[in-house]
């Protein structure tokens, strides 16, 4: 027989991954800590291998500045991302900045789970992004001369993996659709699943968010739970979203998007190869 | 005589406003540093008085926690919201963010400046939004019952302040229009204009915007800073972004805009009353 057993040990022998969760709650009885773990077990189940960056229990320090380069003058003028280059190229970033990239290149793909405040990531996850995400690492890449700009959007060092923004919300769904007044949701999350995710090179989920959660009754948990699973299992095998690549012939000299794409159309679903998000 | 004499005395006379400039930067010396300093000296000189969050130099905490909420049972399940409205209501927060509290009452005006990172703001002022906008003074005002979602978006506690961000970006301006590869300005700044600062009741300007800060040659400081000092000395009289207002008429009961507004765009622009942000 052949045959041997069920899903998760098919998807054992074809292809064992690796998976880095970066989770941005303070509370590890949370809803998001709930889904953390969650999405840990099931990829565990299906033979991966899980490794988690609890940016709160890590006790992450959240503000980009000088310290995050020992070995720099501490009198000299600090422009961040010049001294990032400094210390990336030079092997003397922090310790803790080099963790997280090693981490990064370990995994093949990457979940962010936190709880959207104000529209965007907690602090120390976006602290976690601006420390991390260092010069030459995750930008600056590639050529820069005033006809190229660098290979981002698409390319990069992060090419190859997959990438999913798992976002607990505490309002309607109805209030984040493509007409809502807070704005369609994957338009807030913009500046994270195109400018930082895809900008280094990863292929990225459409987001999994939780709508509704400030007021979750707790018999409609297993459906979260089960929808969430859903996603999770499909990390290496659902569509990312299709937007566009920087160099791929989409957009100009000027790096505008050629006039005769997404006619009509603004905002930033323009971005994405069906023009409107299909929205 | 009537005359009193210039342009700066007459406003003196007519009205001296309070502005409070939260500044995200770590180095003094910065570009973020010269402007924060330029509209400082400019409103003084205008007759204004000014108040400045440092937010590197106060070593300001980014990550909202538990610790906000000194008086919490600290084995209790930590739901931020929550104990934000706990501590707000009983007069408990912590002291560092009932003190920037009482500058945003205090204010006339808020100027926001710092170096877009990532395509959003740095970690540390993110994290001044996190824990000062809490929940009972920036959120959770007026009625939700279901049919209403509350006092907000052109209502709210901070209603008659305005606002400008005023922050500086690495890139090139092409590729921040509306159809340039990192989005429009204004669409990255969304979260931060409308999900944030017009949420509590703020007049918010247009962002203002300083590109290619990277590489900006000492010679074209001068025009930078005269740009800076044009839009500082409008603070009170430019006219505002037309965010719709949320209670106003142009959004149904599921507080989406209504059908017949903004047709066949989509995007943040389509919150403001031009229905494409001008553009």
């Amino acid at each position: 027989m052949d045959q041997i057993g069920g899903d998760s040990l098919t998807s054992i022998a074809v292809s064992a991954k690796n998976i880095l969760i970066v989770h941005a709650h303070p509370e590890p009885r949370s809803l998001n800590g709930s889904l953390k773990t969650l999405a840990a077990a099931t990829l565990q189940a299906a033979g991966h291998t899980v490794r988690i960056s609890d940016l709160y229990a890590m006790q992450w320090q959240a503000a980009a500045c000088g310290a995050d380069f020992p070995q720099r003058d501490p009198d000299e003028r600090l422009h961040y991302g010049r001294a990032s280059r400094t210390a990336y190229d030079g092997g003397t970033q922090a310790p803790e900045v080099l963790a997280e990239q090693e981490k990064l290149l370990w995994a093949d793909a990457v979940i962010l789970q936190f709880p959207l405040w104000w529209f965007a990531a907690p602090a120390i996850l976006k602290g976690w992004i601006d420390r991390v995400f260092a010069n030459g690492f995750a930008y600056g890449i590639g050529v820069f001369d005033g006809k190229r700009y660098g290979s981002r959007y698409g390319e990069g060092k992060l090419l190859g993996k997959r990438a999913l923004v798992s976002v607990t919300v505490g309002g309607q769904e109805a209030h984040y659709t493509a007409r809502g007044v807070n704005g369609h949701i994957e338009d807030l999350l913009f500046p994270l699943t195109h400018g930082t995710l895809y900008y280094t090179g990863m292929a990225v989920l459409r987001p999994h968010v939780v709508f509704g959660a400030n007021r979750l009754p707790d018999e409609q948990y297993a459906a979260v739970a089960d929808a969430y699973t859903a996603r999770v299992r499909a990390l290496f095998s659902e569509a990312p979203i299709p937007f566009r690549a920087q160099n791929g012939g989409d957009y100009d000299e000027q790096l505008c998007l050629r006039a005769d794409l997404a006619q009509g159309n603004s905002g930033p679903a323009i971005h994405q190869a069906t023009g409107d998000g299909g929205r």
